[in-house]
């Protein structure tokens, strides 16, 4: 049935870890909140007729996580998640979602989309899955390698999200560093430090440190593409191997037995809480449209969360809105333009 | 009182946060387990006259962590990390250890122990506070840009210190990186990949992505300075932040309370697991001596855990076995003496 929602979405019908009945699933829980969907997959194995508000454009074509992503884009015009980005591009759908190969969703999106004016290299952010206030950690996976120029562009476009999505007034940025152990840390590190303490129109709070990051103090935290994601998948890591040791230390002895069914009600607040799928995934900022990726893994909820994610975005206009911040005054757009770096 | 034991080790008394009192009270408990201490800092704060197996060679200057390491080491021979340093080279000490800045330290430990032959960069390892196996992990910080060849030299390095200090026979080695979000990673750890795929005389295991670390199935991970620097304070950040945030759970109502309490020895255990104090701080590998890099923050048992370490570094000729190690057939040779780069 074809949706007739405030937001409609396209989400990548393929790809997802746990199988066609849990993208499914995660389908139908986000339109049964509202949400439009045009999904592109296979619409037998989907088995999503007559679902309300939802849409199956049959889409047998997928890229996988061992193809180029880049080549498979542009050769596979075909491809659910390729279909998908045009489907945004074309102004039928407000935002892209896939929970498959994260280097074909992010190639897909920045031809399919484009970049906003200004924006040398999209990023790609995330929520922190931490205890607390959420931080907006970025970029954890688009650029392995950065000049300074590209960190102040990220930190604009992640305090630029912080205000228009997530309703932070004035959003603080840090910058990821190392400690006095190596002295001044990286180059570009050190470069991006100078250039965001004198740039005007970002609080720039200054360096934080891993220790710091799973409770930061600053809403945004800014790092090349290479640290941030070995930094977010070894906090998700981290989490869930203490989480497994408190189970384990829970399991040791009868006693501490009942003291953790005791516990356990509000230890599962808390890893819900520190659960990826809780955030929805990560969103590529930069372009002139909106992509959310997905946890491969996620389950159903995980991807209603990612699908909730994009529409979100799609209502508060999250696109224009960073536009507008990045172009307020001259400091966005100077640090954006940058010096050719 | 001088120390007459098996090993005696060259302790900076100056730089422990927690204070003298704290320092001292580490070197008691290390000196009352059979090490003899050489401590060089200000007598009487540290009052250790008469303490059973310690020196205290009163020494008043000290490096601070806001001075630059190289120049403050260089100029300042005075200084206790410099004086302690210059004890292991003379030979009185069979290790250093400080707990003050590790920059300073690190500076101290180079010029004074120098490097082994066809080492082109100490690293600074750590064992990963993380339940159950214990894995070795460098750089931690002392290079925040490596090339290909540096990260190479790191899995021999690391290796031969496992199975020298470790006793893990025939130590397998994997490489930090990222996923396929980055397409291939950064350009120096593909090169190194390929360059481990075809080292002999190393058990290389090929890629660990940051979710693996925690709970790796390798027994050394290498990786740059920057990058370990962040990974390694974001997983103590985040340890502390999930049992913290247990602590908070055990506390949100009288029955989780209850729990908490039941539960609290068999936590106590993996807190202990979890805590950076265990392991005894950083090794500086690839010198001609023994280096050990405590936490600033460490209490009193973490500061005798730092000693321990030393002195069982020197107990098992760590620094001989270690160049044994690397020099044994061509494999290691070849790869250290590398291409220049």
């Amino acid at each position: 049935m074809a949706p007739s929602r405030a937001v409609t979405v396209a989400l990548d019908g393929h790809g997802a870890e746990q199988g066609f009945d849990v993208l499914a699933e995660g389908a139908r829980l986000a339109a049964a909140g509202g949400v439009g969907v045009r999904v592109f997959g296979p619409e037998r194995a989907l088995d999503l007729g007559g679902a309300e508000g939802i849409e199956v454009i049959d889409t047998a074509e997928s890229i996988g996580n061992d193809e180029d992503p880049v080549l498979a884009v542009r050769a596979r015009k075909e491809a659910s998640v390729v279909r998908a980005a045009a489907d945004v591009a074309a102004g039928n759908s407000a935002a892209l979602i896939s929970c498959g190969s994260t280097g074909a969703a992010m190639a897909a999106a920045t031809f399919g989309l484009r970049r906003l004016q200004g924006v040398q290299r999209p990023a790609l952010a995330v929520q922190l899955p931490v205890p607390g206030k959420p931080v907006l950690f970025l970029d954890v996976g688009a650029n392995v390698e950065v000049r300074a120029q590209h960190l102040v562009q990220f930190a604009f476009l992640g305090a630029a999200f912080s205000a228009a999505v997530l309703e932070v007034e004035g959003p603080s940025v840090g910058l990821l560093t190392v400690g006095e152990e190596s002295g001044k840390g990286r180059e570009e590190v050190v470069e991006a430090h100078r250039l965001l303490g004198k740039a005007p129109g970002i609080r720039f709070a200054g360096s934080v440190e891993g220790r710091d990051l799973p409770a930061a103090s600053v809403d945004v935290v800014v790092t090349d593409g290479f640290t941030g994601n070995v930094a977010l998948k070894l906090l998700e890591g981290t989490a869930k191997a203490v989480a497994a040791a408190v189970g384990d230390a829970a399991r040791s002895n009868p006693i501490a037995a009942v003291g953790g069914l005791l516990l356990k009600p509000a230890l599962d607040g808390l890893r819900r809480e520190l659960h990826p799928d809780t955030t929805g995934g990560a969103i590529l900022l930069g372009l002139r449209g909106i992509a959310v990726v997905g946890h491969g893994s996620s389950g159903a909820e995980g991807i209603a969360n990612a699908i909730r994610l994009a529409a979100r975005c799609a209502e508060v206009d999250a696109v224009g809105r960073t536009a507008a911040l990045l172009a307020e005054g001259g400091a966005g757009r100077g640090a954006l333009a940058g010096d050719g770096a």
